[in-house]
């Protein structure tokens, strides 16, 4: 393969290579009507998911997505954007606020931050949590939401 | 339509109905190598939840779900159990923890209970915290979550 092949291993980011406070953007995303129905229909069953009429009659005035589907969305930019990152597991999903409703056909920009490094018992392994951030078009937060994983640290040099 | 249709207004639940403490079963869930494999591209594409081969060579040593889709599977089945909640929206989802793998093909039971219950600053509406948790087949906890909702109180009545 030579040069070309070589180009191609992949530099892992370990536990020691974290820097929390940095802002990582990491795209956005939009879901349509029959995105949020469909997921609704499977994981989160509630009217205002399902229906356009009952999204009006409710609180929000119209079809709104699912908290668990705007998170869901946030979180598969977040691991596309960190696909790097030497994760040997998810730990938790950390709260996640909904402060307004994800609507259909527009767009939403995340954003992640590393906030927190904790040693655990294995010492060649990390607890890294992750806080990530949902803005509509206007720069307004919609959703925050944290993620904590278990890091593998960087493999001891051979001397 | 007469009493039957009588019989089929819904009695919906609300604030003042909800007693925490007691233990409320939801049914159970299984999911495939394919939802688990289709869940994970849209939205957790992490190499061990995509692939067989990635999944031996991990830390699980086979294919898992994503935690989110336990959380999102869970959720499913406690919201059809809740379906009469009479829900304004949901707050948060509060912290997920994983302490198991959820493997492919495997039954997970889900049961919830209410734990906390707090006045908002609306007096027609009150503020819910739920707490779900998933157990296999042995009756281990493989995952816990919870979620706060805003219920709507009892319409006062008219006299």
């Amino acid at each position: 393969m030579g040069a070309a092949g070589a180009r191609e291993i992949v530099q892992m980011i370990h536990f020691e290579d974290i820097a929390p406070g940095e802002t990582i953007p990491c795209g956005s995303f939009s879901l349509s009507r029959d995105e949020i129905i469909e997921f609704a229909r499977r994981f989160d069953p509630q009217p205002f998911h399902l229906d356009e009429e009952a999204g009006r009659r409710s609180h929000f005035g119209c079809l709104v997505a699912s908290g668990l589907h705007t998170q869901a969305a946030a979180i598969g930019l977040m691991v596309r954007r960190l696909a790097d990152l030497d994760v040997v597991a998810g730990r938790s999903l950390n709260t996640a606020r909904f402060y307004r409703a994800t609507l259909p056909d527009q767009t939403y920009a995340v954003s992640v931050e590393w906030t927190g490094l904790q040693p655990t018992r294995n010492p060649s392994r990390g607890a890294a949590t992750i806080v990530g951030r949902v803005h509509d078009a206007e720069g307004t937060l919609v959703a925050d939401f944290g993620v904590t994983y278990i890091i593998r640290c960087r493999p001891a040099e051979v001397t």
